[in-house]
């Protein structure tokens, strides 16, 4: 159970008093909250979900819920956070700073086809554009600085083979440079499961609190890696054709983005192994995690060093 | 036939490739414009409104359009505007400005009962506290300036009696000071069929085309002449009562608006005899109007003015 500060009938009631969104019929903790404390609430307006943040600072929340905030106006399907009376979108309940945000439907696909790709690349593209019109900033919370931050926290817990590895990879990632590509913000962390498709449309994209400015590739690579591999970690060629394609279609790559594909998304991996190392190794307290195995990331960031096949697919 | 510039499949494709919304699938011309050109679109994203703005200026289009999307930030079931990727809610095509807005679903409940009145007091309500937080200005476009300016140009369509009663109406409400009564964005024309209900609650509020700064009380007294009346045109004292009261609870009604409460009756009735009188009259090049019988609002003026019962229901 992962709900850290709980919310009364009452109290919710009260603090509901200074939206616009109803009177509440009902809420319920949810229980798979890592970082955070997530309740579902049904007002006679409609679905949200009410968030406290434990952890994630002042400045961090106003970027997030901006961003999410913008892409909503966008039509990007993001929960929408809801302004109080005030026009805030961050508030504070118990003690905690809190948000109440639309409530998203449809099913994540964990068995993604090509379409699913190609929906998964349209969304990342038109993300990206209106991104683009986004004027906060804050750096990637898991980019390279933090690789390199991370790295010697995990060393007591590697073997010599794994160490190499993160070594290896961490000065062929600093000795490449990255000026040229284009930046801007992206999610970071666009899993499967985090996507809600509709009926073969995505109806919801979720989870902005690994959201930063950084190289717009990597957001690329980080799907690719998750929604276009096969069991063993080898990158399915269709599914990152289509990927890519519907990505192409309303961002071009440059051609430098062509040259950096395999660089990023030996990046990616990077960075997910590293977070999984960091989650397995390093636990935190207040925090509650179920940590994915870190190994599948070290296979795939073995399979994209070993790649030498053409730079670019397709 | 109310499409005044027509748009093909085409066009609207490319226009679309500015925003984050997908891509189209279908559109069509609505009939029921009267003074913009409106079409359905759906995209793979979902369902929209585009609108071809003919008449109104770009300072009251602003306006409008950050109006909704502000009440839409509010988690206000009104049409949100979906912002380009520069972030502007207006654009242009074919010459006009435009914009595209969330489509709303729901249905017009044209013989409402109390408790959806109280639902239409209760959305009113909230509409006034969020719209506290929104700081652009427009004076109401039907306001008592327009009143004013409105009736010499009715004169020569009017007899004796309607003349004598549209001045001494306006002469009594210019008697009046109303500096006291809480201002603020009202909608202005909130009636029936400007409200959808999905399964008895609101869905949707739209046509915010009115909307400006006024005082609120005359928000009120727009809905109340239209959704808690008879078919004589008398006030409902149940259903009034059910709006009024929704109302309260969200932002309690002061002394100076208890007073003045029966006054704006008068100058909602008022301000709907005189634009239904206008759009009688004096038709306007390049607007299509089957103009509403103004009788009605003649009538129920008549009766707000014979009123002598207790200046406050309930």
């Amino acid at each position: 159970m992962a709900v850290f500060t709980s919310v009364s009938e009452d109290e919710l009631t009260r603090w509901l008093q200074a939206y616009a969104i109803g009177t509440l019929i009902e809420f319920e903790g949810i229980a798979s909250g890592i970082e955070n404390t997530n309740y579902f609430v049904t007002t006679t307006r409609g679905r949200y979900v009410l968030t406290l943040f434990e952890k994630l600072t002042r400045q961090e929340l106003a970027f997030y819920l901006n961003l999410m905030a913008h892409y909503a106006r966008h039509g990007i399907p993001a929960p929408a956070p809801i302004a109080d009376h005030g026009n805030r979108l961050l508030g504070e309940l118990n003690g905690k700073p809190a948000a109440i945000v639309t409530r998203l439907s449809g099913k994540s696909i964990m068995q993604p086809a090509a379409a699913h790709c190609a929906a998964a690349g349209a969304m990342l593209g038109q993300m990206h554009l209106a991104g683009q019109s986004f004027h906060m900033q804050l750096e990637n919370p898991r980019g390279p600085r933090w690789w390199r931050a991370t790295a010697p926290l995990l060393r007591p817990f590697l073997d010599q083979a794994q160490r190499e590895l993160v070594e290896s990879e961490l000065a062929f990632q600093a000795s490449r440079r990255l000026d040229r590509l284009p930046r801007g913000v992206i999610h970071a962390d666009l899993f499967r499961d985090n996507v809600l498709f509709n009926a073969g449309e995505i109806g919801g994209v979720f989870d902005f609190y690994f959201a930063g400015n950084d190289v717009l590739l990597f957001d690329l690579a980080v799907c690719a890696n998750d929604w276009c591999v096969d069991d063993a970690g080898e990158i399915d060629a269709e599914r990152a054709q289509a990927l890519l394609a519907a990505y192409h279609r309303l961002r071009p790559l440059v051609a430098e983005e062509h040259a950096a594909w395999p660089l990023m998304l030996r990046a990616a991996a990077l960075r997910f192994w590293l977070s999984r190392m960091y989650d397995l190794h390093v636990p935190r307290a207040g925090e509650i995690i179920h940590p994915h195995d870190p190994h599948r990331f070290r296979r795939i960031l073995e399979l994209r060093r070993a790649n030498t096949g053409p730079p670019w697919i397709g």
